[in-house]
């Protein structure tokens, strides 16, 4: 059950007018609704929209001032928007993730939370960058010809390369509420609210706001708390009074989806410092409780996130998110994603395909290709014969053939690879440590370590501590929160409490930028070994000092 | 000097971002802000409005975050609207009087109060319908063929009359504001808010919102108290984060043009009760001091206001506005607005008038021309010869012949439109009595008469007395407040207290409905003679008993 909803039901009856009491309609309206309101939302200012006017003041007259006013419970007032005859079944509202390669979103109803339809789809910029980087210097452009993805009419050349980014976000978002509203079997000016979870760069684009300085030091937003407006102002369609919310972000490489996964985990709430990791195209990582919260991020994601490694994908179909190597037999055994044939590695496949390889002695503590490996038996040879192939960049280690895979091509991880990852799990452990050394503890005194995201879901943090990715404590420390960045944004449009809770967490938040932080590049050489150049921080993991 | 205008200038200076203190620069804008604001202000919500986002933060930027930041000062919220270099000269900002026939603005400065240019026009809603009650019928059709007066392109017979009467409004504002830029010499973006100040039905029309209850027991309105809105949100063409600011009503036939009387004369907070009588279409007429307020409108005011007499004209150039006959000489005076050559009469020329012809006992005590008069020297004859003309509805008075007039038309009143005057002058009397005896006082218990707009400018106080349609007090009670609906407008623009004056006035004010008040129409009866059927009531005007 929601507990007082963004879109809220209030059912009211208001004495009709007389000759004794001549309020008018909708001053009458506004009258009853704070009749019906408590606490601080009864000291909230009462507003009606213009373009709401008209309708509202209509239908209250039509069913005898009595039914149901429909209220935006925003921050600064509450907006009243409609009036019916009873209380809906259901009110339509959307949450949505906003990523910078995909979007998924939900539809729920605003009263019971109840999840009404859920869908996905990509971000349409991706035609123009596959990173937030590429995106910041596309939106700089001012020399784009014809139009934008909207196909709105436009003198060639007239779009800037923001304008057109823009675009795509709105053309993105109302394609996804197509999809959830034709499952739900809804119009789209059903949907009463619209939330919106993303990093601040797509909060950016989505503002049509340029996030020009948001790579450039000192790494300064241009909003990082934009005030909720109705959601048409932005062309997003749906009902004509449906706010739309955007979760705050803290900076510019801490977005609002970190925000969400703070509010999903109840990390400001706790009583023992717990950790959040959200690993997407960069790692963000927030420690803290109820009484602290630290936070920083950093570029440790690309490997793990499919965007770097060659056969690197996303947690999709068809992606090996599972490797086991029995150093027995010499089997290599993997799984995917829906069971499909495989097409490339997602980050915790990359994970545990190189975690084994370090525990099988194929690669060796810096990460790269053994070419001193004597087989120990003849199973053992016949595994390095058809799966650790040679090449002058040092090898390549070939996971599945050509024959079993999704695009008849080999699935193959190269030294390329192999490096990227090292950096990769090197930046996370830095970022780690130096978040937890700000606050002179020690791991040991996280009670939880959140790990949000699909990074989160099919992560295994025993092989992450092999690799010396993650701290090595017990396995029960590490919790999966699943999508937290569209459970943030759900939570958001049911719960008032975690309104105002998202509003008070970014002036809680000492943000901690590692782009200058000398500590920080000192830990991360000393973490590009596997899994440490200092073993004993790793205790359970086992250490080939020769190999 | 504005107190706290409704368009604020904030000059202030923001610590520039640097790595140590990465907030975005928006969120920094609105903390220097927040700092700078002091009392209830600073307990306001904070809002950047959306479309207002991109340029506000480029120019913080652009200009090293030092400036002025542009604020409006709304009762829900502190909406930040712009930022500046430096503080301007002038920052325009419009008020507008918009009557049911003519509207009349004023450009002023927001700091300063001073007046920047004046302009009128007329109502081109004139032309669905000379008066309320003809706009609120039209109003109500739904079978208009063609387009309205915007032009907008609409299939034949797809507007209804609210929508036409709406962009006649429309256009009539932009119309006027056009001509006040042209005078000031700025462009129409450069307007930064508009205040409006007008009767309930034209507030409904400004809206779109339909008049249809305004004139249908119990006389409900759709809405008393607007919330501000963006006058782009109307299409008033002005700068697109321009609110426009609606001043309320108290009841279908109490505008805000009344409450712009009230805050002008400052009745409110008057020590004795003090009386506002604002003659329009309707009267409508407030009596209280700062601890009471209590008010009533009637149809009094047609035959006052040019809508009704044959001859009748709005107090414009060419109206007769004073009349005076010498009894000794039988000389008859005159003079027009402006001295321009005759073209009718004004109200206070007709009151004038009827009050001379009654001293010099044309007409008798019930309004009606004399058939027994007896020539009492020469030129008495003479006189009565050249402007006493018979027919069979009863007589006609020659004011000015066709030779001295303006179009070639002799000027006249007959007797319908001294039967109408005997009508408002009684409704008038009636109303006040009425008004009066609510609150158990005396007219001697009054302490000021304010008399509002072109009426109160023009009329002479004694022939009114003289008439019995104003109570025989000392002349000194009366005073001329002028147009103060557009006063009030100006006030509202550039003084918060007056603001907030105008949103506790209509909660304050105790409404008396006439249109089924029976003592009102004993009283309205009583009050058909000259100067009343109780002459002792009136004990400074001649009594004619036998006339």
């Amino acid at each position: 059950m929601a507990k007082n909803p963004l879109v809220r039901c209030l059912a009211l009856e208001a004495p009709p007018p007389d000759l004794g009491d001549n309020t008018a309609d909708l001053d009458r309206l506004k009258k009853a609704v704070h009749e019906g309101l408590s606490g601080d939302e009864a000291g909230r200012p009462l507003v009606i929209p213009r373009a709401r006017m008209a309708e509202t003041a209509a239908s209250f007259r039509r069913h005898g001032f009595r039914g149901t006013a429909l209220l935006n419970m925003l921050p600064a007032a509450v907006e009243i928007v409609d009036f019916l005859p009873q209380t809906p079944s259901t009110v339509p509202v959307a949450a949505i993730d906003l990523g910078t390669t995909h979007l998924e979103g939900v539809l729920l109803d605003s009263a019971s939370g109840k999840r009404l339809a859920r869908a996905h789809g990509e971000n349409s910029q991706i035609k123009y960058g596959d990173d937030i980087l590429s995106r910041i210097h596309f939106a700089d452009r001012n020399d784009i010809p014809g139009c934008g993805a909207t196909g709105k009419d436009r003198p060639a050349g007239a779009a800037t390369g923001l304008q057109i980014l823009h675009e795509c976000i709105i053309t993105s978002i109302n394609d996804l509420l197509t999809d959830l509203c034709g499952q739900a079997g809804i119009q789209r000016n059903g949907i009463r609210a619209c939330c919106i979870s993303g990093n601040t760069t797509m909060v950016h684009l989505l503002l049509n706001l340029s996030p020009h300085h948001i790579c450039r030091e000192p790494y300064i937003p241009m909003v990082n708390a934009p005030d909720p407006c109705a959601a048409r102002e932005l062309d997003i369609d749906i009902h004509q009074a449906a706010p739309l919310w955007i979760l705050p972000s803290i900076g510019s490489y801490f977005g609002g989806d970190l925000i969400s996964g703070i509010l999903t985990s109840g990390l400001d709430g706790a009583q023992k410092p717990a950790m959040l990791i959200d690993v997407g195209t960069n790692a963000e990582v927030i420690l803290g409780n109820r009484d602290w919260l630290i936070a920083c991020a950093g570029a440790a994601g690309p490997a793990l996130e499919g965007g770097v490694a060659g056969m690197g994908m996303r947690a999709g179909p068809g992606a090996i998110d599972r490797v086991r190597l029995d150093t027995d037999t010499w089997h290599l055994d993997y799984r995917t994603i829906d069971s499909a044939p495989p097409a490339g590695l997602c980050g915790s496949g990359l994970i545990d395909l190189v975690a084994e390889l370090y525990l099988a002695r194929i690669i060796d503590l810096r990460g790269k290709f053994r070419t001193d490996i004597e087989p120990e038996s003849p199973q053992h040879a016949a595994f390095l014969r058809q799966h650790l192939l040679r090449d002058e960049g040092g090898g390549r280690f070939l996971v599945a053939p050509a024959e079993k895979a999704a695009h008849q091509h080999d699935v193959i991880v190269n030294q390329i690879d192999l490096d990227s990852l090292i950096r990769s799990k090197a930046a996370m452990y830095a970022i780690l440590t130096t978040l937890v050394a700000q606050v002179d503890l020690e791991f040991t005194d996280i009670d939880t370590i959140f790990v949000a995201g699909a990074f989160g879901k099919h992560i295994d943090p025993q092989r992450a501590i092999t690799l010396g990715m993650l701290p090595d404590l017990p396995l029960s420390t590490y919790r999966s929160l699943g999508n937290s960045s569209l459970r943030g944004a759900e939570l958001i449009l049911t719960d008032e409490a975690v309104r105002k809770r998202s509003m008070a967490i970014p002036g809680r938040i000492t943000y901690i930028e590692l782009n200058v932080n000398q500590e920080f590049m000192i830990r991360f050489s000393g973490s590009r070994f596997i899994p440490h150049t200092d073993p004993s921080l790793f205790p359970s993991v086992p250490f080939f000092q020769s190999a």
